[in-house]
């Protein structure tokens, strides 16, 4: 079985354990992904099309699964996060002027900058809405709190465009703002809905931010290493694109000092608009120094940190699930 | 005294009254208006430097005025529906590719289009985070909403770009969602902070949702008008950027069939990156037709319904400041 099947399995398996949820996450998302008037469901029906993996619901969905039925508002909650990571992902896309998103055009593309930027501040606001509608406080106060995470990481992602000199601190404030904040969210969210968990919520959003990290670095390492999962994507896309991540900065941190002067040089001598020609030069550079290690370390060490985190929880069902999503994660790094 | 200045006073004698409220404003605007890393810092300082009317506050302000202090949370408020109103246009000069915006570059122009979509993102979000922090749930739920419609008045906008066949109704719903939603909320928000007109919000907000469209359609007039008010805008923007507003729609209505069909044909034998050649010509039709005498009347009559709409409010300074805030706005018409 190759590595692209086993991961498929895996999580499959986990979701065929909340297929009912799943079922009517699918209703009531693609219910809110439509549209009033013909550009806005036509933009929406685009982005339907290309399905996403469903990885934050599925983890929220996880959270909340208990005997009885998973209440309406926790399918609800679902279909709103899933909402707040695809308005990113369209404000995402004109930032990195890309083309393709989901094996589909993406949507500046597809359309135009204008109707991306208006679609995404669409979809961002209508999950708070839907959620103040409702009248559900509390999943609104965390999203809107996650929400400003992520727009915060965003604004340093565009200021360390390029900036080789970026710490390994710096990094991980971006990727927990950026990435864990919103999974955080979708466990803490979910577990207010299990009512032996309701009263700490606060457990499983660490589980949740641990595998957070977990998941936005083993991402960066698959840029370096490629990906069978990824199917079509290049690698080197985030050094193109100006992102610094761990590899590169564990590998900058550790090799001596005449190496990274040599590198630094020959970056120093390309104009940013060419130095996806160096990208073969900076990917050797990476493994040669044991980036990819120092990455695939901590990633292992967050992980492990992940499945701690749930100690308060007794032992059971749901805890031996949230367990098996912490493998899936890090099992793409094997 | 020119039309300027008698604009000016009128709006600086409103402002008088609630002076120490916005001095009160001015200080948590600004902090909040300011930004954890240097990027964020440099472009939150230049938005500063370009002062707004605080129109939207004023309102706020207004409805929350009492004898005993107006609570700093109503000031909090205020400075998160101005912060929202800030984001809008950071968001709308990408859509429109303005260059500029209250006298200084915009900041897609001064920065690029990849910081003004973040920064846009980050002052909206920021917004609804404090007001979540505040436990404000009552404005945090308005302003959810509101923003949502603003979104679908954006969405509705770039539909009808250039068509010339929109008809008022859709007009109106456009600027009800992206103009008068958000001086609905507005007002809305204000009088909840008022211990005697805690009960009646919807007074408050209907007054709002009124004058907010009289706002939205005197602008409207103006784009064919001119407005000393607006020194160094053109006239004819509207028009160039495809936006058909209701000065149009009602000479397009009103007009003779054979000048309609004229105007039509002379309109769809040029590409409409050159339509601004025929500004003057549209100009005229406009004038000639009624369509100013049109929109002004009808924005006349909605400020008079704003003035009824406060009836269930006792007489007394308060309703008497409101109705001074609907002259100043129609005031602008003459």
């Amino acid at each position: 079985m190759s590595l692209l099947d086993r991961q498929r399995v895996q999580l499959l398996t986990l979701q065929r354990i909340i297929g009912g949820e799943l079922k009517r996450f699918d209703t009531v998302f693609d219910g809110m992904m439509s549209g009033e008037t013909p550009l806005i469901e036509a933009v929406c029906a685009h982005v339907r099309h290309g399905k996403s993996k469903r990885f934050r619901p599925t983890l929220l969905l996880l959270a909340a699964k208990h005997e009885d039925a998973v209440p309406d508002a926790a399918i609800t909650a679902a279909a709103c996060v899933e909402m707040i990571h695809t308005a990113t992902l369209l404000h995402d896309d004109i930032i990195d002027e890309a083309t393709t998103r989901r094996g589909l055009p993406s949507i500046n593309h597809a359309w135009d900058v204008a109707t991306a930027v208006v679609m995404g501040d669409y979809l961002y606001s209508k999950a708070l809405d839907v959620l103040a509608s409702a009248r559900m406080g509390e999943a609104l106060r965390l999203l809107a709190g996650t929400t400003f995470k992520m727009s915060q990481a965003e604004m340093m992602q565009l200021e360390t465009r390029h900036d080789l000199g970026i710490s390994e601190e710096t990094y991980l404030t971006i990727i927990e703002r950026k990435t864990a904040s919103l999974i955080e969210s979708a466990c803490a969210i979910g577990a207010g809905f299990h009512p032996e968990h309701a009263q700490r919520t606060g457990v499983f959003g660490e589980f949740g931010r641990k595998i957070g990290f977990v998941f936005q670095i083993t991402d960066d390492i698959f840029d370096y290493l490629g990906d069978e999962r990824r199917l079509g994507k290049p690698t080197g896309q985030d050094w193109e694109e100006g992102r610094i991540t761990l590899p590169l900065i564990a590998a900058l941190r550790q090799a001596p000092t005449t190496a990274c002067d040599a590198l630094l040089a020959e970056v120093a001598a390309v104009p940013p608009g060419e130095r996806n020609l160096l990208w073969p030069r900076v990917k050797a550079f990476v493994l040669e120094h044991g980036g990819v290690d120092y990455a695939r370390d901590l990633a292992r060490r967050l992980g492990d940190e992940g499945k701690s985190a749930l100690a308060p929880v007794a032992a059971g069902a749901q805890k031996d699930l949230l367990t098996v999503a912490v493998e899936y994660v890090l099992r793409r790094l094997n």
